[in-house]
């Protein structure tokens, strides 16, 4: 226990959504499909308990998820705030930073920091929205259509559709659960993972012109310049598909990929493959990360933030 | 029944497997992970029966599926011939269709021709490798980590990474089993669906070069000829990561790809979004196929073919 957070069971966390009222539903920044399927879920299940809740996002919503039930309405005064998927109090932006510290957090994250008054983790979940349905299975919800949808959102967009190595057994058991409520699975993948706007493939067009291999191969670098974001109109959720590309590529070890954000500042990505620590080479220019992931912050014109990430992935593939 | 092909139950293609020995297992021309996964847990589910087995395959398996267990060993006279997830005699290729007329069939093509001389078809399932989970199931059998590492690989691969409309709450319900018995799903998923050989980048990059738009964006078409595939050295499979790409940009109803096959002569695949026909385009050039997916092939320059797909099109937007 930090910060004085109590910690919940499946049990207590239900009990609270049963004894309080008037809900304030916050969603952690630059909203993905977890932490907006997590809180239309949780104002669905609220609903059928005879509660109000309204749930806020910091920036508007993409409008691929306009599938999904409206859960921003409502005029009351909030009495309880729950944060759904949010790690870090740093993490609530804009309306829901100006919210106030929640009341209880419900999150998948190993990392989550104890922030708010009450915490229900599930760590091994793959998804915010695991622990949602859990919350609907010991509550006895009716899992409509509308909440299998929202909760169907956030566990494929989480793992990369059932991809990734955060999926347990328990992760399936679930989609079929969901399947089985009437979640409309295959349109909501098409949605999620193959619906490219042009901007994108002029985007991907233009990013896979950039890659160079370094190391014998054992390296890819893209770049991705402010000229190339306003050229081609890319948004910033879309050009997520992209930057992991280098690392996909048969023989590289370390792919790295560098994204202008202010004219001459890069953000840089590392991805890896074993034996190599992504954290640590993000480390040798002041960054930091996982053992897979990672990333820093280079300023300079693209050609010098190349040359200086190169000297910090040489650093680590000296050996290898 | 047709042919005189008899169709089986559970319990009975279990008894055939039981009462036989001396397997010869086909799979279908250009193998997939469906066909080389039900084949490898089908040699193993025979294996724990003290059968013998032998697989042939009509082309060398991709490299990408070296984690599979071998099945193609063996010197033994064939006693009894068994096709897996072959949809049609005429998918039985090279070594597989000199090998003869198969005893028995499994599948789960709701199209499956009844070609053989049994036919155990399951035609809800996503991947015949669910008909093999089955048949594991019903004998009884150890379903061990190599196993499951076939069955996963069929599961993956033939939906997508659990993403097309096949998938069933049965099909996760598999995939959470397999699992619980030891497949490595997030190191198949990323040998199946995250790793690029450079050659597949670099005709990626080149296709990507050639989308044009028609009819105000709602066809786009993609052009992949005999000179970008010698040129990048991408191979068929990797081909067919690609060949997917015009549906998917935002507006287009009518994706389509031409791809050269032999000088002057294009493979044509038309793939559609509701409501548009893809095998009424494709039949006005010669071709068949879904509602969704459908082929034809034209001969010319690849502008020639361009313009006859692109009248096709054209008399099937006509009103949208």
């Amino acid at each position: 226990m930090k910060n004085g957070c109590e910690i919940m069971t499946l049990d207590s966390v239900c009990k609270f959504l049963r004894e309080n009222d008037n809900y304030l539903i916050l969603t952690h920044a630059s909203p993905d499909g977890d932490t907006i399927g997590s809180a239309v879920a949780l104002s669905l299940l609220l609903k059928q308990l005879g509660k109000r809740s309204r749930t806020v996002f910091s920036e508007p919503v993409g409008k691929k998820y306009s599938y999904l039930a409206d859960c921003t309405g409502g005029d009351f005064t909030p009495a309880a705030i729950i944060a759904v998927d949010v790690a870090d109090i740093k993490l609530l932006d804009g309306d829901c930073k100006a919210a106030g510290v929640p009341d209880l957090c419900i999150d998948h994250h190993p990392t989550n920091t104890q922030f708010a008054g009450r915490l229900y983790l599930e760590s091994d979940a793959a998804a915010c929205c695991e622990c949602v349905y859990h919350i609907a299975e010991h509550l006895r919800a009716d899992i409509t259509a509308d909440i299998a949808n929202a909760l169907y959102t956030g566990i494929t967009t989480d793992t990369g559709c059932f991809k990734y190595s955060n999926v347990t057994a328990n992760t399936h058991k679930i989609a079929a659960e969901l399947i089985e409520k009437g979640a409309a699975a295959a349109e909501i993948n098409r949605l999620m993972f193959e619906t490219n706007s042009r901007a994108k493939i002029e985007m991907e067009k233009a990013a896979l012109e950039t890659i160079k291999y370094y190391f014998g191969g054992k390296c890819a670098v893209m770049t991705v310049t402010l000229d190339m974001i306003n050229r081609t109109g890319c948004e910033k959720s879309e050009l997520e598909g992209i930057t992991p590309i280098p690392r996909t590529i048969e023989g590289v070890v370390v792919g790295v990929t560098l994204k202008e954000t202010e004219k001459g500042v890069f953000k840089v990505s590392f991805r890896t493959h074993e034996p190599i620590d992504a954290c640590k080479i993000a480390a040798l220019l002041g960054g930091g990360g996982h053992m897979r992931a990672a990333g820093c912050r280079v300023k300079g014109t693209a050609e010098e933030a190349e040359k200086l990430c190169l000297q910090a992935v040489g650093k680590m593939l000296v050996g290898q």
